[in-house]
């Protein structure tokens, strides 16, 4: 057996940014993440579990914001490897493990190669209210598939795991930009020399990130970020890409881009005519939009050249589903959900490893978020109790107990004997209440000499047995004396009467 | 976007002692831990998800295997906090968490708490064949109950789950022992004096470690570990606990007591009398014994002292489930799959953190080693097979193939649009093979323009096609062509056919 140092005691706690679930807040992620998993396997798509560690070299630093230790991840040195990718790190997100996985399998896995993958990814984080440092994920990708037929499908795919967890059409939006077309706007800007990428790549990085805060800091913001800069509300300055205003202004004119499809394609072409990148980028959205509307998915997909995605990976069409309808805050403001979902095309993320560029396109479920959305429609959560309780009134009779419990288990019910202090029957209704319990069944003593049990429905009588003495508690109407025998079929006339 | 360094390219590879699971090894595990959870909730357990990351102070170190760097756990430092809790470790089992977060809401949750949780946990071990570094447990525990009930209950429930996933009854077998037994009989050996426990703890911790091997070096091994020491095949020689003959023969009548139930207790009250804690012990496990043969279990879950456990947190009852069937190992010789549950009483745990002991039992399911006695079985995996795939003869044509697909689909029918080269039809062919397609899809220019698709049965027609011709391949029998408003029905068809 290990020693124990005589260590003052440790605290319990979950470290800084982690967070415990608990029962629903669990078993309705479990649900929801199985019925995206189920759309996901309808379309093709094979499930992929990778190991939540990985050499950080195999990883890579794509995360926004760098700023931070170990770029954003959590990472160690392996003492079983003293060679060259020693360093172990979690994994921050489920594409970069794919693209290591593919690489290595790609001469048995099918070529295109759709998976889907779902669990926890973890980020390296200053910890905020709401911001965890530990959260799920939920990803499908389709890897070696350049066409954009391949982009189209997640879309559209997307819009159905979407609905298929509840989010009802109307209430979501995916909209859907181009890196390409941007590219092609900065090149007709002289931002970008397809012979001479590096040049202005830092002013394209601040160019995509004032885009990428669109939404947030709406069409001024992003105009003084192309430009000189910009100072926020607390005074602090984030410096600009320092554009002369000709420049500016083209950009502007691709950002506030018509909503209208057809009309927006329009309206790139002409930012782009004459490059060669941005040209066949905006014939490739023309053909995504084409299958979109021959599918019946273009009122609820449509292109839009904002999107832009703040991650560095991508490369080509890039995704973001928003639900658009409106909930109060805490202060009672309208607030809205925004971007549940996101993804794109990443056609270098595997060239890492092989050397050669295999296209690849997905999107990220956003799960958290997406499961708070549904909480706040009302689609899950609603009316959720707990186990039925078989309280002890003999210890003796502990047999007969969990008799009881087993008969109700083997109705579908779910049933539990009470195992905190028999001879506080108080306790015992205390307890039944914090689980929530719909039913409780007593038989004493007497009950038990009669072949007899009490059934009390606690759902109407909920508030008034928290204080009632056992005498009280048997003459209340919510509370029934039937035969042992009929206790199953008693139990679930109740069940059923309440989920009415 | 992040810069990358301009380094070697990565290994497409996991960190050693890690891999991948692929396809029906995910959903395959998902669903019989569904399975399990149904059985668990239905006994009124709730689910629990704690962080994979916890302070290494919370986790304490309970390994059995301590002689590794950061005793068998990754751990690592957290720039976030410089206070006493800065070290981050990722959880080796599930109960160490239980225990915090117990400790940290214990005025918030029901008392006893019963709870589920399934997840990985990692092992900075050494790597091996079949030996990883992150793998999945699934564990129920009761916190709070005193009483021997709640033992008989996680035991019942362990058999019931086992049931549940497919393990019939009569492959399986739950054993029970008690490490407060063991306790007994060591005081009567003069090895354990209650007034001072610290007392001969090393010799305690050989012995406890020497039973826990019987399994594995049967009666003489365990005797020469009590003894001077046991050497191995390879020459590697383990340090005995030194006791003298009488000592030793003591504690072998303990592990070789009786195998029928009955017969053990008596057994067992023979070789604790006069000791306090002994004879309390054994008049639990009779009310066990007494519980589990009222509710119909004493065929399944019996009374067998040899049962210790490894983990040095057990202070009670401890069990472990074992398949008791026979297969074959890949050199055809029989082979036991052994324990796949195991668990028990462990009362100290919360203890650490707030200072009083709060009784605590459970049990953890070997994931991964009952999902492969399962496909052993053949309870799982047979004959699953992939997506229906429809060929792209046209690319122009790309959104009435993806309309087949979502009719299918809107079936209930896995289907997917092959996106490799549509100028390769041999292509296509390969690809769907791969997938392991049931049905294939052909609808060329011809077949457009007649209104029909060709539907190629690929069960009956597997091995011919990789090789075959478009024109060869048309005239095969199991392929047949049929209106394009019967497609849905004729591959539902087919799929009934195939299932049978």
């Amino acid at each position: 057996m290990a020693k124990q140092r005589k260590n003052p005691r440790p605290r319990a706690e979950p470290p800084k940014g982690f967070r415990d679930y608990f029962g629903n807040d669990v078993t309705d992620r479990a649900d929801m993440l199985a019925a995206i998993a189920r759309v996901y396997r309808l379309y093709g798509f094979d499930a992929l579990e990778s190991p939540s560690v990985e050499t950080a070299r195999a990883l890579g630093s794509f995360l926004p914001d760098v700023d931070r230790p170990n770029a954003g991840i959590f990472a160690w040195r392996d003492e079983e490897d003293t060679g060259r990718e020693d360093w172990l790190a979690l994994r921050y997100d489920l594409t970069a493990p794919l693209a290591r996985v593919y690489a290595q399998h790609r001469n048995t896995l099918p070529t295109p190669y759709r998976r889907y993958a779902m669990g926890p990814v973890w980020r390296n984080e200053k910890p905020g209210p709401g911001r965890y440092r530990q959260f799920y994920q939920c990803d499908a990708d389709t890897v070696g598939a350049a066409s954009i037929a391949a982009d189209a499908e997640i879309c559209m795919m997307l819009a159905d795991a979407l609905e298929a967890v509840g989010i009802a059409r109307g209430d979501y939006v995916v909209r859907v930009g181009d890196r390409r077309v941007l590219n092609g706007v900065l090149e007709k800007a002289g931002l970008l020399d397809p012979e001479n990428p590096a040049q202005f790549e830092h002013e394209r990085g601040v160019v995509l990130r004032a885009i990428d805060k669109l939404d947030r800091l709406g069409v001024e913001g992003v105009r003084a970020l192309l430009g000189e800069g910009r100072r926020d509300e607390s005074g602090d300055f984030t410096p600009g890409a320092m554009l002369d205003m000709p420049q500016a202004e083209r950009i502007m004119e691709f950002v506030r881009a018509p909503t209208r499809t057809g009309q927006t394609l329009d309206h790139l072409h002409s930012l782009v005519a004459g490059t060669e990148a941005g040209e066949h980028a905006v014939r490739e959205l023309e053909q995504l939009a084409a299958l979109l509307t021959a599918r019946g998915y273009d009122d609820r997909i449509r292109i839009d050249p904002g999107i832009v995605r703040g991650l560095g990976y991508y490369t080509g069409p890039v995704f973001e589903a928003e639900l658009t309808f409106e909930t109060l805050d805490e202060a009672g403001r309208p607030r809205r959900f925004g971007a549940v979902a996101g993804g794109g095309r990443y056609d270098d993320l595997v060239k890492r490893f092989t050397g050669q560029t295999v296209p690849a396109t997905g999107v990220s479920i956003g799960v958290d978020r997406l499961l708070a959305a549904l909480r706040e429609k009302g689609r899950i959560g609603a009316g959720a109790t707990g186990p039925v309780v078989v309280t002890v009134m003999d210890r003796d009779r502990m047999a007969a107990y969990q008799a009881m419990a087993a008969e109700l288990r083997a109705a579908g019910i779910r049933a539990e004997v009470c195992l905190s202090n028999p001879k506080s029957f108080g306790g015992q209704l205390k307890y039944a209440d914090r689980r929530n319990a719909p039913v409780v069944i007593i038989e004493g003593e007497d009950e038990a000499a009669r072949g007899v049990v009490q059934v009390k429905d606690m759902i109407e009588g909920a508030r008034i047995a928290r204080d009632a003495s056992l005498e009280q508690w048997k003459s209340r109407p919510a509370q029934q004396e039937v035969a042992r025998a009929d206790l199953v079929a008693h139990v679930t006339g109740i069940l059923a009467g309440n989920r009415q």
